[in-house]
Formats: structure tokens, C-alpha cells, sequence
């Protein structure tokens, strides 16, 4: 159950501080470029150390491809991309103490005691790089067939940002070349505020990532079990920390009536340009509460998603917890070198989820190649 | 990708007025009872035509079992369950004008019209009823492994109601017994006067059903694509109508510091019974902000979820649509019969899902029978 | 574990003597025409009671079409055939005996004494009519795609007929149209004697199939897992009473030097028109001891397989079994109706199971409308 | 589609001149022993250079535990183990001129041209050393279930030597310590002497291996799609060069009669000891034709298939071709060094495939934990 995917199929591997970390990509199509820079450009993007609110430590986050591409393309055989595990310090854990909100106490129930404990081991947000390396991939393929994604820092803490209303590409391009990327700059200052408030108390803050993408094919996605937020749900909810899944207006869509909730369809080119619709459809809905889909479908709209973010778990401050070794009650101060607010780095991770996924939804489609009517 | 779970794998078909809908559920132990009381009272739950709030539509819902059950037990052969479809009204629909909400439009594009959209076809919320069917076969295995599981109708459009803190085994007893469960009277009558209003309007509300699982082993599920939240929200978001999930306090994290959202640990036994936590755990969590759920994996602390129901897009008030056939805009009210509100018919279905998720999982444990470190 | 496929699903349930036995097919293309007589056809090829060489238990096998048809196409959504059960004599059963050769005594084991065992349950070879109904079905695609597919008879007993050579498509035409499809005449009563003979003496007897594959699509199947060897395997393996299967020249291949085996390639315009062969591809081979696949990929050439059936099980002379009630020793004559050689009606079921995984493999094929190398 | 099992899963990587291969091995219970003598000693079994008999490469094949491990055992986290490639002489292949009987043509088609063709890329038999590492894993679970598995070469060419009749513990002990494993010394004389006969005139041999596995519980497995013939077949046919897979008398039943072929069932205490029965279930069968398998469901009885290898399609003699990049024909003679027969190293490889599909099957039991019929 560490695969992800229908015709495209993820898998993830690596501890912490074991080895080395990776992921297996099976099902991408052969001849896809595979650009090195591209891809250390948005490992960049989740790597810590690079800014004055994440953690100091500094991980070179190089991806070696074992395998699967050949001449700067992909040969359509398993692409295996690996890291090294480097600049570990082992010494800063406690194993006998779990901390709260981590999965140690989980891992070490599960797994009798066996598991990796350093670091976190397999359940290490260190395991989303390779995520965001599979994500860059998928990117390529996405850009090729003229999608574009993007997301924004809607909300840190108690500052809340404005969400998507018809976001355009070039939005979307900017907000990918943003390291803290929100709409508008009063809310970003505020939202960074917020975070060395929490840094400055030894404590930590959560957030709420909101992600678009643009130009999508209608008809992706199945009914129930295969519904596009069944899939990206699941996806989403695999990466550490993420406690909450949104489409459309989502929550905000309970306290609505039917006829507000429900997006009225025109054609396409009967709307106002004005109003900023972005869509390759002929019919098109004046409103997007439904976030681009529809029973469990894509209709051509912008697909917009929100995601919340629990505070790291790792803070100083004291915290009760259970000494397992001797069973008693037990007081815990985490140590190291912990970000204060991991959601900014979780932006180019989402967007990989995002990805990833979107670019299995393009491959399940049936072939053209067979003849369905004639 | 009509089939979801691991070890316990249930794909449903039909269309809602077709010859007969069903569910085959594959994977369940042999010798699980199956009688046909209790499945009867669970399809009555989510069955129409019972409340003066919901579709005077009459459907008796009669599960046939095909095949799985002998001698009242199951056989651990591949258990078939079908429902004729009765009682259609196929004259109420206009498949030109796909309806404003629903998957009308989506379904066109994706199966070039091919698909059968009489009554929304495999898109009808009519397919949650195999669904209750598979559901009410896992709460008996649940109950066989002393798990309780329950939910509560936590909001109704602007009516808002308390959220679970510590539920206990009597409590959930009661919500499942009530046609409309609440935390408290008043709420309740609030609630329906909210649907009634939107009724009497012609119009239809949203709402969000609130859901707990008491005595949960600890270590069910798997880190990242396995998380509990990763198979469960899969599953949800499968629930037509279902636009958000979220867990513990999901999107409240957002807006809080570590400090707080970290669960203390401590020895269960050290808490005050007063405190009135549920658990069959030796270390337990002072507070449940992670909803039982860390990592991915169960710890044995109530596991809360809630769900954000869009308002039944089907209202007679008028909408704008589009005319397949001419390609121009129209104008489009949808007559026959309709729930003003679902919320109160998807409380079952949500439990179901909770409940097929939950038997998947404790069927996904490593089998004891295996010697692993002699 | 009760679905087979990639792409295209397949789904069996179902017990002999219970309400009614089916399968789910999902993943069929939206558009394919699904004609009733054509269905009609190949479920009466398998369908006991219309030789003299087989059991006269008589059974209509009328699919019923519960979901996924409408308007004499597939609608895209799942489609589930059921048969229900009829003129089952359930008192030729005893349970306490388990039957040798059967699989009466591992279902026991299996499912704890559980298991539907009145005629075999969901052992039994009456399962294989839904098999045969799914592959009516994707014999539709494979003819739109131009693919034909056929098998002879080519082992009853100790009689052994010849082999395919280049098999033409008039040639696999004529195969499937007859009852008792053999290459010759006059091989074919020499098995129809050997199954007289079996028969006259309460005895049954065993045989092998040979199935062909033309004009295939070069690159269907993967490597390793997803080998086009492992996927027919796996089907074919699923019918009961298969107990061999080899692709080529098969365990023949094991007494052949490399410089024979090797299929020798050229240009198919370079090749004597008067051979035979048969092929799409500009790049044939001049012989075919690898049965059309080389790496788990079909290479264009025909495919073909052998697969060998063990006698019936069923028999009337006396056997040796247990006692399940008492612990003791015991003997046995199984009474009842039974197929003195199963092999001339198992032909459709293999034809059928080789058109599922071929039409599995045309659906499995990366979709064209996703750029890959702009 | 390069992931085997249900509950164990496993994926392999790599190109034989790539940067490396490996394998994720996930679903392994926690806690198992990993001892890196016992992987060396099984990967030496497999690797070339180590006998007069097969190429003269030299490869190490050290695998590398990049995850999953944690002192000594598994953690229970996907595992993944990767080989370096060394060694490689990518000089010595002409990608224009596709190698009759290899997968070069076929890997041309289906990867558009963007296949990493040096050394047979992602289908060389280099492959097979991660399932190697991977069998070596799980038959350590099988040991400590008191599982034992062993094969011989049971034909090499025209030299064909006995099959197994009742096979004990001591003689597959015996034969895995065998780097040419027979039944008998005269037989297997003169198998290496037609491997050196074909290696004399640049020509390789094909032969048969036959695999049993003892002490099996009974039950496991599924029907149809699940069976243990299905599952097994599936793996093995994923190894290079198998093109036929039976069980028990496999093709030979198809000449034989219902009463010969059927199992006599029996009480275990009153076999007879001295007929050398090994089982662990209280009913034997007096007989195993049908190789420890019925209804696709273990019997208890031991399990025993066979599996034709072709010869190495790598010789030296000159062979016909097309040239890929002018259309035309060509001829070609591979140089390089090749085995002249590639089934005593097979032996490993098909040994490990059982080791795994066997431990896939003792994990894919239903948990004991989980209360059935109370």
C-alpha cells in the first residue's frame, strides 16, 4: 500500500536517516524530457535552509535517476529517482520518549518496536522530497498538454489571505517562481510575522494551502471510487501534517442553498471576457463552487483545492508525554533544528501531489487508438 | 477504478433506472452472520419517502443477496448484493439540458453520450444504497471486534451545532438509533426549520455530518497513499455531494500553534476517569485535535472526521443551462421529487463508508498465523 | 483477489446452486455495441445439454444486463451481467464426502467450513458462463480493431491432431463456428471416440487447446509483471481444470538450440507471399517459435498458446476419500450428470479469457491525446 | 504494472547499463531477519562467472539496503535494495539491428524508439538478481514457518532426467546447495555436456526446471483470479526465457483418465510411511498429480510445477535481421560473452519467484486477530 496511482504509479521509499530515500515512477510515457535544472529547480523550492523561516539544516536533495531515462528522455521502463541521506544527527532523538503530534508512538505500536525511530524515519516529511521529484516530472507532461497549476499561502495562523477567484496563467506563474507565494504583499508580511512570532516562543504555526490548475480537459476522473477528489484526497491526506481536504467552496458550500451552490452553464463564448473565465470548454459555468468538478469529474473549469496544515509537531516548549521504556509519565523538550512553519515548504509538495496526479488522470484515459463506434 | 480497499474490496454498478443496482463485496472473513433485520434497518435509514423532510419517493430497497451468504453466514466467496430499481419516473428528465450541479454535463463529455442519464444514471445518489447494504455487513464485523462507531448531523445551512469532545459507546447508540441525530433538541428543530425553509422556497441546503469511531485498535493504517485519512477521505469523497473532509480539528489546525494542537501523552490509567476518554490503549492523548490519527495511523483515541455536504443541486427554481442538441443557452427548473436536504439520508451513508473502511483495515494486519521474529 | 485486469475489470461471483452467479466488467469503452444474439451465441457454444458428449443438465444461461447498457451500447459505467441459477439438484451433494480432484476439500479448509458447497459452490465450472459473457463483449473490440482470435482442439486423450502453423483468419473463422473445433476430420472422430469410450466406462478423460491470435498491434504487454505471458497465464490459470499453459512452441522450447528457437526477422514485404503469415507490422519473423511475444511483448506475429485440461473430476467409478463428519477413511461415487470431457466446451472459455486479456491490453495502451515528445 | 503481489508487493527498476537496478519489497512484516551472509549466499547462486558452465562476466552484484532494515531486521517500511551496475561493455551492442529472440524489436515498437537498448535495458536477465535479493528475503519468512522449497534441473536440451516422485526436506536441502541441482549424477553429466556440445558451435540450450515447495498449509490461495496457479504463473512468466509453466502432471493430464488423474483422498496416519508423504494436514491425497493444488487452493499435499526455459537467444552463429535505421534486411552475429544455457542459474531465480509468491500468500491470510464468529 505505499503505491499511488492507476496507469501512472508512484512508490515511495527511505528512512530518514537510513540510506538513502526514494520513489519509483512506473507508467510515464516514453520520450518525456527529463531536464535536470527543471528538476533541482523545484527540489530547491521544498529543500530547508534557504530561508530565514525554515529550518537551518542543509540538504543537497540531489536526485539520482537509477533509472528509466536514457539520452535526457524517459525510456517509458520504471523511473527510479534516489537521495542520499547526508547531514543527519541521530543523536537529537529520544526513542524511548514519543512526541506528541509526531508518529512515533503510532510507528512503534504498529510496527512492534522495529521501526526506524531516527528522525522519524519512513514517516520523515523528509519522505516528500521524492514526492516533489516525481511531481516535477509530471509537471512536463502537464505542460505539455497545456495544463498549468499553481497555489497559494491562504492562510498562516490567524492571517487569512484572499482565495482564487478566476486565477489566471500568469498568477499561476507567478505565484510558482514565489518562495512565500500569497496574493497581495500586506498579507505575506503579516503571514511571515506570524511565523517568527510563533519561532520566538519556541512554538509553531499551521497554515492553509490553496492550489488551482488551469486549462484541464473536461471528462478526467471517474464516478465514486475513482472521482477526481477521491484520488486527489488521497494523495493529498499521504502527505505528513495534512489534516484537512477542500474542493469548490467546500465547507463553505454546507452554509450554502442550491441555488447559489449550483454553477449556472452558459457558452463559453457568451460570457464576458471581462469576467476572467480560463477554459479550453465550450460550455462553461459562471460561477465555481464546484471547484471544476462534478460527480467526481472534471468540467473544463479551474480545479481549485484548499489544504490545511497542522503546526509542526516538533517544538520546544515542554510537552507530557510517556517514557516507553519504563512506562511512567514523562516530560519532553524536542531539540534541533525544526521550522517554525513548514507551510511554505508544503506548497511545492501540494503542488507535486497535485501533479502527480493530475498526470495519472491524463494517462487513464481510453486510447484513441482504439476503435470504440464505428 | 469502480472498486476500492485492500484486503476488503467493494465495486458497486448501476444506474438509477436501470434494471438493478448492486455492490460485490470480496475479502470478508467466512462465518460473518448476515441477517436480513438488521441490513433491512440500515437501508430504511438512508431509504426516501420516510420524513416529512425528504422525497415522498417510495423505494423499498430490497437487497437480493446473489451469492457470498449460505446457512445465514458468509461463505468468504465474492458476496453479491442487487436492488431492483422500481418506482422510475424516467419522463422527468431532459437530457438536452444538463441540470446546473450535477454530473449531467461531466458524463456527457466523458462517455460521449453514451451514458444512461436517466435519473443521473451511475451518477444518482441512489448507488449510495449498495453502499449501506456493504456498510451494514462491516458494522457487524466492527461490532464483533467491539468497535462502536456513530455520527451526528453537526450543521444544517446556517445552523450550527456543538462538535463531538469525548463521545462515549452510549452516546453513539443513540445517534444511530435517531433518524436525525444531534447534539440536543434545539439545534435539531432549528436544523429542520432551516430545510424547511429552503423547501418551501423551492430551493435546497447543505450541511455537514460529523462522525466518531470508539475502541480502535492502535496501528491500523499505513504512512503516506495507506493513511487512515488518505482511505477514508478516498472513500468520502466517492459520496456524491461530499465537497470536504477533514479530521480531528482538520482546517481549525490552520489557525493554531503547536502547542496546542499536539496531543499530550500520557498513561492512560494516570487520567481522571471523569475526563471520560474512550480508549482501549495503555497511553493515551489528554486532548484529540489529531483525531485519533497520527501519521497516518490509528492510536487508539476516538477517531472524528467531519464531512461538508453541498445542497442537493436538484431545486425547481429556475436555472441557466445550455441545449445539447442546439448548443444554445437555456433556461431549465427541475420538476419531480426532490430532498430539500440529503444531509439527513447521507448520515448512513457516511457511517457506511467509516464502516467499510474501518473492516478494511483491521482485515489489512499482518495475519497472526505468520511466525515473523522467533 | 477476485478481479483480473488492468484497465479493463473483471469481476466473478457467484455459486452454483445459490440466487444467481455474474460478473462486472468495468472499463469498457463507452459506444461498443452490445448485441444479444451475438451474446446468445457464445454462451449457447458453452452451455451444457446441446451434445451428445456432454452432460444433458439443460441450463438457458440468459444474461441478464443489470447496469452499463443503454440504448444497445455500453454506457462507460460498469456493466454487470447476472444468470441466474436453475435446474440444480442439490441433493446430489454430499458434503461430508469431499469429491478427489475437486475442490471440496481446500474450500473446506479455506473457509472454515463455511463454504456453499452444493455443486462445487464458487468452485464450480458454471462460473465460467459470466467468463464467457465478458469475453462476448471484448470480442466486439477486438473486431473493431480487426483482431481474430480462434482455438481447435488439439489433444483428447491419447489422441493428439496437429498443430497451428500460420493459421488464416478464414481458417479461425470456421474454427469458432464449429462445436467441436478440430484441424481435420478425421482426428476428430478419433476424439470423439476417446470420449465415448471414457464415458461408456464411467471414466473421463483430459485434452489440450491451442488459441490463435492475428493481426495484433505490436507493443501490447510490459515487461516482467506486466508481461503478456504473465497476464494470460493468470486468466487462463483461473479456469478451473487448467493445470498447463505455454506460448509458442513452449516446453518444446526446452529441447531446441538457440540457433532454431530464434525467430529469425525480416522485412514482411520481403517475405514469399505463399508462406502464410500474417502480421499488420512492416518487420516480420520468418518462423513464430515464440508465439508472437518476445520480451512479454507481442511482437505482431500470431499468438499462441496451448493449454492443457485435466479429465473432469467427476466421475462415476468408485474413489477413495474422507469421512469430514466422522474423521474416517471412505469411499465414493460421485452420481449426477457430469461432462465425460469438459475440453469441447471449455474451448469458449478459453477464447473468452484470451479475449479479455487482449482486450485489456488494447485499453492498457497510453492514451494518444496526451503529448509525449513535442 | 512492474508490482507483484497482494499483500507483499513488490517493483523492480533498472536498466542493464543504467546507473542501477533494485527492487521495493513493501508489506514484509516487521521484525524479520535480514542477514547479508544469507542474501550474498543467494546472490552468488544467480551470478555469472562462477562456473565453466556460463558467461565469463564477472558481476559482484552487492546489493545495497537503501531502506527497510534497521538493525538486523525489517522495520516494516518499504524496502529497497539496489544494485550498482559495473562491468558493462555497452560497445558491444548494435541498437540498429534488433537480436532475434530478444525483446529488442518489440522494445523498439513500444517505446516509440526511447528505450535504453545497451544490454537489453529494463529486459535483460540482469534483471532478475533484485528478485533474487527479494526471494532471499522471503524465504527466511518461509523458514520460520517451517516452509521448504527446492529445484532441480529436470532437462537440459534432449537429456531429460526423472521428475521428483515424493520429495523430503533433506533432498531440496541437498539440491539448494547445488550449483547444478539434478536427481541423479549421470544425468547430470550429460546435461553439462550439451551445454558445452552447444557452446562448441556458438549455440545455446533451452531445458526445464522443477520447483517444489514442502510443509505448506493448506487453504491458501483463492479462486479464479486469485488461485495459487494463477499467481504463480504470473511471476514465473515475468522471468526472461519462460514460455511454459505446469503444475503437477501437468500437460500429461491432458492424456489421462478422470480415475487416474483424481487425488484418492486419505486419513494422513493411515498412509503407509514408507511411501515418503510429507504434510502437515491431517488428509492426505494418496497420489498428487494435481501438484499440492485444487480449485487454485493448496492442498497441503506438495506443491510441484515445472518451467520450460528457452535457450539464451544471445549466439554467436549469424542470424537474420532487418536493419532499423535503413528498413532493410541485414544479418547479424552477437558477440560478447553469453551463456551457452541460462537454466542453472535460473534455478535461483525460479526458486526465488516461489519464495515470494508463497510468503505473499501465507500474508494474504486473513488476520487472526479479527473476531469472526463469535
Amino acid at each position: 500500500m505505499n503505491t499511488y496511482g492507476e496507469h501512472l504509479k508512484v512508490s515511495i521509499f527511505g528512512e530518514s536517516h537510513g540510506n538513502g530515500i526514494g520513489i519509483v515512477i512506473d507508467g510515464l510515457p516514453p520520450g518525456l524530457p527529463v531536464e535536470e535544472e527543471t528538476i533541482a529547480a523545484e527540489m530547491q523550492r521544498r529543500a530547508p535552509g534557504n530561508s530565514r523561516l525554515a529550518t537551518p539544516r542543509k540538504e543537497p536533495d540531489q536526485v539520482e535517476l537509477l533509472s528509466g531515462v536514457f539520452r535526457g528522455v524517459t525510456t517509458g521502463a520504471p523511473l527510479c529517482g534516489m537521495i542520499r541521506n547526508t547531514n543527519t544527527k541521530s543523536k537529537d532523538y529520544t526513542p524511548e520518549l514519543p512526541r506528541p503530534g509526531h508518529a512515533d508512538l503510532t510507528a512503534y505500536w504498529k510496527y512492534n518496536g522495529c521501526a526506524d525511530y531516527r528522525g522519524g524515519g519512513h514517516f520523515s516529511g523528509r519522505l516528500t522530497a521524492p514526492l516533489v521529484f516525481a511531481g516535477a516530472l509530471c509537471k512536463t507532461l502537464l505542460r505539455q498538454n497545456g495544463i498549468a497549476i499553481g497555489a497559494q499561502i491562504q492562510r498562516i495562523g490567524s492571517v487569512e489571505g484572499p482565495r482564487f477567484t478566476w486565477p489566471t496563467e500568469e498568477l499561476l506563474a507567478r505565484l510558482v517562481s514565489d518562495s512565500f507565494p500569497t496574493l497581495g504583499e500586506t498579507v505575506r508580511d503579516r503571514m511571515e510575522q506570524e511565523i517568527l512570532d510563533a519561532r520566538s516562543e519556541g512554538d509553531s504555526v499551521g497554515g492553509v494551502i490553496e492550489c488551482c490548475g488551469l486549462n484541464l480537459p473536461a471528462g478526467l476522473g471517474s464516478p465514486f471510487f475513482g472521482s477526481v477528489e477521491s484520488r486527489l484526497s488521497s494523495l493529498l491526506f499521504s502527505i505528513p501534517a495534512v489534516k484537512g481536504v477542500e474542493f469548490g467552496d467546500g465547507f463553505g458550500l454546507a452554509a450554502m442553498r442550491g441555488s447559489s451552490a449550483n454553477d449556472p452553464i452558459a457558452r463559453t463564448d457568451s460570457l464576458d471576457p471581462a469576467c476572467g473565465v480560463v477554459t479550453r470548454v465550450p460550455y462553461a459555468t459562471k460561477t465555481n463552487h464546484n471547484g471544476g468538478i462534478n460527480g467526481g469529474i472534471t468540467n473544463g473549469m479551474p480545479l481549485i483545492f484548499r489544504v490545511a496544515i497542522k503546526p509542526t509537531p516538533s517544538i520546544s516548549l515542554p510537552q507530557d508525554t510517556v517514557n516507553l521504556n519504563t512506562g511512567e509519565n514523562a516530560r519532553l523538550s524536542v531539540h534541533g533544528r525544526h521550522d517554525p512553519c513548514i507551510v511554505p515548504r508544503a506548497v511545492s509538495v501540494v503542488e507535486a501531489g497535485f501533479a502527480i496526479c493530475l498526470a495519472d488522470l491524463l494517462l487513464c484515459q481510453w486510447p484513441d487508438g482504439v476503435e470504440k463506434d464505428k
